[in-house]
């Protein structure tokens, strides 16, 4: 017996964390960047082909402002970094944007951070699916040819890959992210080599093409207009930056410095990609327009509707690679790995946020059991009924679906600055210390400006933006946000009611006596085995209790009950209609009129089998009578199990359940953690 | 209190069977005739149409044979129904086919009864719907052009309908059926006297098509195929015919005798109708032709796709009454309605005869409870759902479905009347009074025939229509019958495993303490509620067991618990991976392994709540508890509720249910008399 029960306890002891053995599954730097930051770098293989996109409206001339748009971005990520390097050194125990805005700002801003991060969530599989699709289909024509089924078919994959409960291994993502980021970095350098040094003039397979300009001559507010459009479509590169504040317990230590480390390189590389990606579209004479169909010409003449326009990243490999060479095959290949990789971290993320929302009895409180298969199973396959439900409205488009992406980034960047600048002024009212005071006013300032700069581009965003997308993720973050403040008024108005009065003791009507009853329909192992137990339990009366629905059968009962001559005594219902629930409600009514201050104990045989076909042969009068029975007051209802043979199999079945290896463990890091903060203990009542 | 509980009770008693007052609710032969005959009558709509039609596959020549087919159909119906009246008077109890097959020929026998029975209720929903559709459409013709979506509305009308449990009362049948009778009679009247007396010429709309003879000039051996199809074709009139055998206990007394005449009733209508409208439609010449798109043809041209070939009975119905006349409507409605009428005798008979093979362990044993909603609802769904199916498959053609239909209703017949004539030899074997001997020698003479005729019939339908169709009717009677079998071998395999062992001590290891765990995660009402039942079942040793999945949360629990000067001792199990279900599992097991001779009680406080969407907020780690619990060996499991305030509402909906109808209830006659039949007792472990 012992073997059995260790060999699953020392299986999971291998992989989950435990606190003396956790300093060895704690990430090293050069693992925790792959892991965290797959989602913002990945984005750099969309966000550059956005801002020529939204530019082409006013004509390729809109083009030479590109730059000055990747220089507002880059300041952007600079800024965000730098607020965000002051979270995690503020909150090292891994303050997420919910937490940082619930602790400073308060519930409701919390949950309005929460709602913006679940839409997010959402919003990351879809676009970063579909962008992967588009870009593994410039390398496979196949595949961009049935982009909704390939998209879809990566979301199921990924969808079953993590409700079996694949481990997140570092490993499975340094690789692709290590590769992509050389890729990248090899094609920039090589083609500046190009460029500059051998002056080869590089060609873009969309270089020749014209441009329609679908506003001819744009200028003043409307130009103003459309670059802020365009600054928007590339704070997409933004998405995903808030990942390590979250995971600052899985680094290794020092944790927050080694994290705002990552997060400084983190931002560093996007940047740079990000600014060499554009430069090179530049230099190689990428065209890319909102509708190419109509807008891209060819010697005069619109490509139409078959024309797949490709990603600015893959035309940009083409131009200096060429087209089907290796290195051009390798980053088109790693580039949609990251973005699927980048999809995964927001099947990790969405159930954990899932689970401390639950904490908070924001989401059912199921959800809080961490590592609970179910709990996560919810979660991903609500994430992926959603993506699924986005890619398929949107023909996983990724231009038209990063419409929908920026706002909630935004919402909860802006809210969890100013949760920040909240933070410092809280602690500076107490801090004495001088040398921290400064250092306190410092992060101040960083994050107030943050804060400030964020907020801007949030509202930037919604103006721009509203109308092409914007507001179906604002309707998803409201629909998020009426439901979870429902589900905390239901809970606590239940706390209300269950609430105990002070005081030793509390029940006013404490029952005085019990009496038991077991239910017997026929005489056999269960049966004997309940009436056995009952005995032992030694109420004050005990009897048994049949329901008359067919006299020849109640007959064989009486019968064998007075040849076994079983101490207990035999009381039959009747039932003119043949129901079994009814008579032994009512009777049990009727025991609680006669004596109501005694409790009634109901005691129910049951097998217990092992198939789910199994259950819909067995026990559903019991169970129906079960669920009748717990609404009568004064009763308690006792099941004693038979165990059937096949119940060996559930038995197996559950204990696999239990093994199950919950997503995202190693982003979260360590267990014990998280638990003590206050923010969580200091909330339940 | 004893007002709540009375007031549904006593609508119950005026709506249920109780034995005192049966004499009133039994039906008398002037309503029982149109509550059972609704099917084999309304089957006059389609059964004439399908003997023409097939034989037009030889051309119009081939018509002149319709008479002689007719003929053959009306012996068969009097067979049919002279056999039957056998069975009235063998089995005053409502013998039906299954019960017939099954006690005289084996469990085999009855379960391929059952089987196709099964599938005969489906094609009855389906091929009367359809049936009903295209009669409306004669007078309403957006119903013809919306086939398929009309039929499918009146399968979900039906179905919502019997859901909601509506009562089969005997007038909802009578009007439209006597309607119906009536309208085809003075249609056969007044078309006798037009053309015998007035020697109008009556000319159907098809009279002066022409037929284009698939097969002109068949001959020989492949003519008397032709005609024995058109035969089986016709003997779709016969469907319907058994189910007054199963309802003599609806009958007002002498039960037997009543039953028997009216079924020769029900017979001599059925016949005359069938006649009359064969005769009609000689008279007026109507065409019907099995491809009417390319078969039929007006002035030498095929009529197309468009056309809507209408039953013979609404073209009888023209010709006779004027297109668009008074009684046209009249007719064309009543028989819509009486063939939506039959359609709903399936929706009483499918849930009925599951409940009587569940009582046979052949189907769930929940199915067994008479007028459980549950059990009802299940089957009509299942009905509803295969019969859509068929319709959608089918495009709500009744001429193509009608195809299947015939094998499922003869396979009955067949072993129904062989069963009878084992019945009759056993009874004479032990028979001494000369007059009762010759009357069971006639009846089982009646028998005989019957079986041989019947079996002659189904060999004919098998071999003309085996290929049209009745392989599916095959096919579902196979599934059926595998799944039934399957479901009786895993019950009669469940019922060994848990037999008692004889003598009057059984259990060996009798266990010989219990030690009561109560759980507890906080202090509440309910949590105190658990602990009070707990202490009042003085076991041999009651704690109180916590888990710590947050340390502050289990210091808060203990010292309330000091606090509140808690007479039974805490326990507090540790769980390093924050789950709740396995550590309680482990200690459980401990316990068990330290004493495997003593049982334990898990008491665990519950809320009960009065929404399913509250279900999904509170109580799953409890119930999954339990769910694992179950499987542990030694263990019973205790449930103490508490009732929220909501838990009101769900108790309400629970006794709504509980007052709901059960369809069939009239057909089904009284309750007590089907449980004192040997079959079923006899069966009974």
């Amino acid at each position: 017996m012992s073997k059995l029960t260790d060999v699953p306890k020392r299986i999971l002891i291998g992989r989950a964390l435990r606190s003396d053995r956790l300093g060895e599954t704690l990430l090293p730097k050069r693992i925790a960047l792959p892991v965290f930051a797959s989602d913002p770098l990945s984005s750099v293989a969309y966000a550059p082909g956005e801002v020529l996109l939204v530019l082409s409206v006013a004509g390729v001339s809109a083009y030479h402002f590109s730059p000055w748009i990747a220089l507002a971005v880059v300041v952007l990520m600079f800024t965000v970094v730098a607020s965000y390097r002051q979270n995690v050194h503020a909150y090292p125990s891994g303050g997420g944007d919910y937490e940082v805005a619930n602790t400073n700002l308060g519930p409701k801003a919390g949950l309005t951070v929460a709602s913006a991060l679940l839409v997010d969530y959402v919003l990351t599989v879809a676009v970063s699916i579909s962008s992967g699709i588009e870009n593994l289909g410039s390398a496979v024509p196949f595949v961009v040819e049935h982009k909704v089924l390939c998209a879809v078919a990566v979301i199921v994959l990924l969808t079953l890959m993590n409700l079996r409960g694949v481990k997140e291994s570092g490993k499975l993502f340094a690789i692709p992210t290590y590769v992509f980021v050389a890729g990248v970095f090899i094609m920039i350098a090589w083609g500046a080599y190009r460029g500059f040094v051998l002056d080869d003039t590089m060609k873009a397979p969309t270089a020749d093409f014209e441009i329609k300009a679908e506003h001819e001559g744009l200028a003043g507010f409307a130009m103003v207009f459309l670059l802020l459009r365009a600054f928007s479509s590339g704070c997409a590169a933004l998405t995903g930056v808030e990942a390590i504040s979250n995971g600052v317990p899985a680094f290794r230590k020092p944790k927050s410095k080694n994290a705002a480390s990552t997060l400084a390189l983190m931002g560093g590389l996007a940047v740079t990609m990000f600014c060499g990606i554009i430069g090179l579209a530049m230099a190689t004479n990428v065209h890319m327009a909102e509708n190419p169909a109509k807008d891209l010409l060819d010697n005069g003449a619109a490509l139409g509707g078959d024309y797949v326009q490709n990603p600015v990243i893959s035309q940009v490999a083409e131009a200096v690679f060429g087209n089907g060479s290796f290195l051009f095959i390798v980053l088109a290949a790693a580039t949609a790995l990251v973005l699927f990789l980048a999809a995964n971290t927001a099947y990790n993320g969405f159930p954990l946020l899932g689970s401390i929302l639950a904490q908070d009895r924001y989401l059912p409180r199921q959800l809080h059991t961490r590592g609970d298969r179910l709990a996560f199973s919810n979660g991903i396959v609500l994430l992926a009924g959603a993506a699924a439900l986005l890619v398929w409205i949107y023909g996983a488009d990724s231009t038209r679906l990063i419409q929908l992406y920026i706002v909630g980034v935004f919402v909860s960047f802006t809210l969890s600055q100013i949760g920040m600048v909240r933070h410092w002024n809280r602690h500076l009212a107490t801090e004495r210390d001088p040398g921290k005071r400064r250092h306190m006013i410092r992060s101040r300032a960083i994050n107030t400006f943050g804060a400030f700069f964020t907020g801007l581009v949030l509202i930037v965003v919604l103006v721009t933006k509203f109308t092409h997308g914007a507001w179906v993720a604002l309707l998803g973050m409201v629909i998020f946000y009426a439901t979870m403040s429902a589900i905390r008024r239901h809970y606590d108005r239940v706390a209300g009611e269950i609430a105990a009065a002070d005081g030793p003791s509390d029940d006013s009507v404490r029952p005085s006596r019990v009496h038991s009853i077991v239910l017997v329909s026929k005489i056999h192992k269960p049966t004997l085995r309940a009436l056995a137990f009952a005995k032992l339990m030694r109420t004050d009366t005990l009897e048994a209790l049949s329901v008359n629905v067919d006299a020849a059968e109640t007959k064989a009962l009486r019968d064998e009950w007075e040849r076994r001559n079983i101490s207990v005594p035999l009381k039959v219902l009747d039932s003119p209609y043949r129901e079994v629930t009814r008579p032994v409600i009512d009777y049990v009514k009727s025991l609680r009129r006669e004596s109501p201050r005694d409790a009634v104990s109901v005691i129910i045989p049951e097998y217990v089998v092992g198939h789910w076909y199994e259950h819909l042969l067995h026990n559903q009068s019991a169970l129906r009578l079960k669920g009748r029975l717990l609404f009568t007051p004064g009763v308690m209802v006792t099941s004693v199990p038979y165990q059937l043979e096949s119940s060996e199999a559930a038995k197996k079945r559950a204990r696999r359940r239990q093994e199950w290896n919950a997503p995202g463990a190693v982003r979260r890091g360590p267990v014990e953690k998280r638990a003590k903060e206050p923010s969580k203990s200091g909330k339940k009542g």
